[in-house]
């Protein structure tokens, strides 16, 4: 089994990135199960706008999308900006909504067969509209979303301190972590014994 | 293999219900396939507001928790008011809450092994948000979202006819409400085959 | 001017209601600004399903559309569940649709030249979401939403303590709710003085 | 007066932008108010990721701001991708969370005593959604929203025709648009008679 993990952190390399430092636990869990993991910082690459699999002009989206192909289990990792999601988790979502016209003979996007899994960090409130947001998307395009497939971390209320600046309440959110890690890994492996989604019909 | 539908219009029975009238589309199909499915419409019971699997004073959410616990599949039917899901769904993703403090001795939810859909209709735009708010309540309980496993119908852009009003769109619609009957039937036969969730560790 | 707050607690009274604790202090400033100021509490009243302003069978919503009629300011005031608002707000927001079509006779509902504000608690994340779908709401029904006139609180991430069970962070939702106020009750001096709002093309 | 609208297109110049036609409707009804409006499409520009006004490596916000801050009325015009806004339109929100840190000193942030509205096109679902988090966000950061300051297009349910395809529903939308424009005005007015929003407490 492989997981990748987008990290949508704004910040480039090499800032403390503290959605990584949260995903790093979840990764972490994923690798004592035997899953291989890569993570992938989006910031770093030229992402391209648009919603087609490679849109040129150097676009770095397709080496991504690979990726992607060839994982089991997808993490959207992404700070909260004003309680909402990450631009550059936004612009991957958008990229990946090229799956939709990317159907096989029976009309299953590339995701069917994959799970996904959201991990939230911030200085502040926003985490279950992310999870939303980024579930409803993820689901819009072919990924089954196992239960509790999240976790996230943030002091509130009000703009407060980031998830490596202290340690305080890291307990819930590693452990809620972990718990990820596991649900993620048992609905991969369920979707991969179960054999391939039905045949769709075309709308 | 069971179905259950919670039909969250705001109207009373006997009064037409758009949202029966869609779901219904995804209920034929499952029962095509040869899952058993019943649909409750909570408007007609006493539901009262709470966190709890039982909140006295003629509290009918007790029946209908036990047909959630029969069931394999929980689909969340919804009408679109102000853009939103009824105020009697969301009562009754607040009636699930309580799933989160009835975990068994490994620390699963009783939704957990349960798979959930969404079908949505309504006069107006509406649709998305409510896949998103609803996909996020129910994974949070323990429901697993397959892949593309919602539905929705309107018109738009602003008011606009209801789904029983016309014979506009419904193609569409209907032929996603049967690609998500076959998408959640195909996700309950692979959790059930997978067997229990890993244990939860304690946050 | 005159301010009316709805609390939308799923708790009956006389339990302490959390959310009641937090709107209050946005009441004071209010009342040292010299507005009078009233609260609802929505769940010790029978407020039909439905999105008429008379749903009859001993709907006791019109006696609170007539104190919206009467006030300058509305402050929508929920608790978190599921890290949205309650069914209870959502219910009303759904019976203030009705205003859509009670216009006057140049086209502006009942709520235009008047303001709202959210207040929101919970235990745990949820907040942002729930300003942006009560904004939302309110703004689609006529309501002006002044800049910052929110104010919210919750220990993250996590479940956790309820407002009244700790003075932890009130000093931040506390100042915040004073500055609610006061831009609440600048907004609504600039609508009243401006006088109507030009008439609306019937779409 | 001055209107500033953000056009968050993905499409980058001279591409077909069925989010400026419509934006154009609610700039024309603003032009014939003796409103002074521009229009910047944010794709075309070098838009740095980051949460400060300005990022430096050839970052061209600072040069948006300046409009934004020269400007009375702000809308956000975003196409709808995956049911929520584009990532441009994110980045841009992103990009004014650093209002809050340049408050004056009475600690009102530089959106303080403008307007926002919000312009939503889209091949699908996802308007009312992308209307409360749009709002919140400006909301957040200072902006004050009046009455029904949006319009919106789409053709539901499932993906459709752009608005420049067809003259399909432009009446409704149109319409809304110039009541959107109306409003806009009003409340900007209103807001430059009253004066000052009051100073706010350092929470």
């Amino acid at each position: 089994m492989k997981a990748l993990v987008l990290n949508c952190t704004l910040k480039a390399s090499p800032e403390t990135s503290n959605t990584e430092a949260l995903a790093r636990v979840v990764m972490t869990q994923l690798e004592r199960d035997g899953v291989a993991v890569e993570i992938v910082r989006l910031v770093d690459l030229n992402i391209r706008p648009g919603v087609k699999s490679d849109e040129g002009h150097g676009d770095e989206w397709p080496g991504v999308r690979e990726k992607i192909l060839g994982a089991d289990v997808l993490i959207l990792a992404t700070p909260t900006w004003m309680g909402q999601m990450s631009s550059v988790a936004k612009r991957a979502l958008e990229r990946l909504d090229a799956f939709l016209s990317e159907t096989d003979d029976q009309g299953r996007t590339p995701a069917m067969g994959k799970v996904a899994g959201i991990v939230v960090t911030g200085n502040e409130d926003g985490a279950h509209h992310i999870v939303a947001t980024g579930a409803q998307a993820l689901i819009d395009v072919g990924f089954t979303v196992p239960a509790l497939a999240w976790t996230y971390w943030h002091l509130g209320p009000g703009p407060g301190p980031d998830y490596t600046d202290t340690q305080q309440a890291h307990e819930y959110s590693d452990t809620v972590a972990r718990n990820c890690a596991r649900n993620l890994l048992h609905g991969a492996k369920a979707l991969a014994a179960a054999g391939d989604f039905p045949p769709q019909e075309s709308p």
